[in-house]
């Protein structure tokens, strides 16, 4: 049996490409399951609840060995521990290639899209096999999530494409409505903990000298309410401070997307993390608040900046 | 303009699959120029001839960040000296995947097929394209080449459906006589220098610790005329010596495969390598010969062999 799974602090999409393609495999004759590595957000227990689906089962480690399929990431910082000891034999995924190795030659289908739900609709059309109701809302889920909509800068016409063609079959009239009930659904974070906060959009990437990289932390809050994420700042901050020590990082940042403007203002831990904005991004921090503008995406805006920035001869 | 290019000491699969994927590429609005990285071998040579095609321009560096496509290949000590520093944008291939990293996401395309042919065969097909007789006959060949027309333990159903789909369109009537034209030319090694030979179809693995790996060079020469290169077997180990010194490498191994009989008997430099032989496959040497059986292929029986001989751990 082929566990399939998403990143850690999984997203809409991190769990979603793990349900549709566990069952893609299934129906193509690979017998595969779904897992999470994390809890649901707000926004995927709504996907989840509308579809009335549950989670897939958690996971937390899985002897030496043994298959996995990777979609919606590849790098180990993001994965499940001990990923280098595991059978990497499929991966879906939309990121940049980081330190994934393997042994014998996989299955790999990588593309520049917004997401990998748009990857899973091809090879879907790839293999002839038709798109069933509730893939169909997986996926379409995902895509408005990772691509914000289509207001995110990582949109590509295949993004578009792909919710043009699911949401007939998901049974979704009116797509932006959806939107924003997903978006809304995310931003109502009630009395969440700061460091839940802090960690449900959080990726750790290393920068630098390969062999001995520096690892940032770099969080990202997208809201409809930003004014609800500032109002609990200095939680937050403290939060961050904590987080920063107890897993050892250089630096943390939290960015605070406001998903209608369009806009990026990122919570900024000290002096480290502000000299990397001024000398990376050319923006000085006010109280500890750096305003980075419409760069509204981790992948395309914040963190290739930063790669070269740590790694200028790249 | 993107570069594509397969493996150094190129054989027929790495010098038609960038010809036939820079074409594709091309057709489909991305400009690309196929490369190669060294001479084409005597089956390569034959090929080419049979098209009157010339072979792809030799390609020795390019300037830093440049835009590449690798075919056939990922690991950097089989591309293009300095491939770290360039733009990997997109890699088809059918090996396992090894120290390749990118800055932005990749388009990647890896399947566990016998030859990149088979699965440029594939992505002709999901773009509804069609296949000319000569990319046509140029997909073959390489199969062919690659799976010792279907001999090899690597070969698959989608390979042999492959030259199903190539043979009539390629107008080779009778595949099996072509394929033995095309060993037969491969086999005329004529008066080749010794480390020529050696180095035509050559592969630098690094085996072990990741951080400081060990490596040997693993060469196959594929014949249908062993004995010829058994007359020559003391200057071959001469100039594995001299490879293995010149190099810094820890061991070389040179299999000589026997296509029409499916053997192969490797020639062994010095106590080194036998020991590895003895330990990691238990085959013992007579006089600087190892008898490795039906070990036909370095990519599923040789190297899997030896990574796990040298990280016992994975």
């Amino acid at each position: 049996m082929l566990a399939v799974f998403g990143h850690l602090n999984p997203d809409t999409d991190a769990i979603s490409a793990a349900m549709v393609y566990a069952r893609l495999l299934t129906r193509q004759g690979t017998e595969a399951q779904a897992y999470r590595l994390g809890e649901p957000n707000f926004e995927t227990a709504y996907v989840l609840r509308e579809l009335g689906l549950e989670a897939p089962p958690l996971l937390t480690e899985l002897p030496a060995g043994s298959k996995v399929a990777l979609v919606d990431h590849n790098e180990s910082a993001q994965s499940l521990p001990g990923l280098s000891e595991l059978d990497v034999t499929r991966v879906v995924d939309h990121h940049k290639l980081g330190d994934l190795t393997t042994t014998s030659t996989p299955y790999l289908r990588f593309e520049p899209v917004g997401c990998t739900g748009t990857i899973l609709l091809a090879l879907h059309r790839e293999a002839g096999l038709s798109v069933d109701p509730q893939d169909a809302k997986l996926m379409l889920s995902a895509i408005l999530s990772d691509t914000l909509h289509f207001r995110s800068p990582t949109t590509t016409p295949q993004d578009r494409e792909a919710v043009a063609f699911l949401a007939p079959i998901a049974g979704v009239e009116d797509v932006e409505a959806y939107a924003l009930a997903m978006f809304a659904a995310k931003s109502d974070l009630g009395d969440t903990p700061a460091e839940t906060l802090l960690r449900m959009d959080y990726k750790v990437f290393p920068f630098g000298d390969a062999a001995q990289p520096q690892h940032w932390g770099l969080g990202v809050i997208e809201t409809t309410n930003p004014a609800y994420v500032f109002g609990r700042q200095q939680e937050l901050l403290t939060a961050m401070d904590q987080v920063k020590a107890d897993d050892s990082l250089s630096g943390v940042l939290l960015s605070v997307v406001d998903i209608l403007n369009e806009t990026n203002r990122t919570l900024v831990l000290g002096a480290t993390e502000a000299k990397v904005l001024r000398e990376a991004f050319g923006v000085e921090a006010e109280g500890q608040v750096a305003d980075l503008g419409a760069r509204i995406s981790r992948k395309k805006q914040i963190v290739p900046t930063l790669e070269k920035y740590f790694t200028p001869e790249a």
